[in-house]
């Protein structure tokens, strides 16, 4: 599990005084690309070493507290599925003990044509636990 | 059923050259405030009339073609459901007869002590079909 | 002179119930995208047809009037100078009558190895008034 | 002087590869509330404690370089003037040595109605170099 650390500033909150609900996604795509560096495997080392992308094909976040201007968020990340051509990483989303959100994506391994590519083995092997 | 029109700008794109996948949330946002400006609640007279939240408790999108710069897209919104507390909203991103995404919101009914409120009966009869 | 018309969503707003100053620099993108097309010059017509890129070199806004939730702005547009290898945008953001904010972005014109090219003569045709 | 390292992700990357230019002012504003922070006064103090607010007025930026995606940038900020009512950050955006971006805010102060008032002395006090 990867922890990734997130100052919220003004431009991350919305006029009702909190983290507006689309910016969780940036927080998940900041969380997931810690996750990948912690292994070894940055996210542009993916396409570039190995060939395919990870284009999200689903998001969804589960809102349960709010999160304030100059909170200091911890997001959680794991590797909760690794499928033949896809994948599905889990978040977290904490400020102390507290747990804001929780949501997950799940991404499509393809080639550059966005044709459906089998996971690269040696990419797998670094994600495995 | 309503319909919102978005034009895609460069802001809106990552370098991957498609539309973030985070963004689709902010359009989800335009298009169920256009929907309820055509019932002649708008999401901002909720708040000063009804005195009432409709914060976001749980969102989905489900990518399945990406949307490029400079495109027209067309998100269609419909109420799926009103419940005694909360709402949900289902979209479909179009780009002509291209479905490029589909997704929902769920929102809760709150007051501003963030307490579960009963949805106001003359916001309920304004949105229903 | 072009205008380009933007309703203030929540997401574009932050936690002081203002559009958060960073985002007039989206509005003035979707501002001048529509100059150019407008001339019959889309953006990425500039790109494709001309091989030439207009990227931006400096940005300034100042902020006079807060713009809020639900406005619908307008940017009004104008081409300032055309030089020989650079370009610069002046526009004003107004509601209504009321004056929000002006600003002007400078574009240099470059190549995609972004070696500084003259700008195509037949794109400054267009564009002149 | 502050320092502040942030990270680029996709989300604020544009189809050019690139950085979008009107996100450095995300980053020009998490520098400079690490600037306060430094100095013992947060942000969110500024508002609470002294009854003052510090909008922004005026907004600069000078694109020398792109930054791109996964790139580790450093933004450093000094408080270059600070008026009767008025203050004005500097900022210079750094890749390792290189210097990709440099700008400069102004604020001004004010009170809850937006009147323009003194710049609080225990504040200046905590400001000046």
């Amino acid at each position: 599990m990867a922890k990734t650390e997130i100052r919220v500033i003004y431009g991350d909150t919305d006029q009702m005084g909190v983290v507006y609900y689309g910016n969780y996604l940036r927080f998940f795509e900041a969380a997931r690309s810690d996750f990948l560096r912690e292994k070894g495997a940055r996210w542009r080392d993916v396409e570039s070493t190995h060939g395919v992308y990870l284009p999200v094909a689903e998001a969804k976040v589960n809102y349960k507290r709010p999160a304030f201007y100059d909170d200091v968020l911890v997001v959680e990340t794991k590797l909760a599925e690794l499928g033949r051509a896809s994948l599905r990483f889990e978040y977290r989303v904490l400020r102390g003990d507290d747990l804001l959100a929780t949501g997950h994506t799940v991404h499509a391994c393809v080639d550059k044509q966005g044709d459906i590519r089998e996971f690269p083995a040696a990419l797998s092997e670094r994600l495995r636990p």
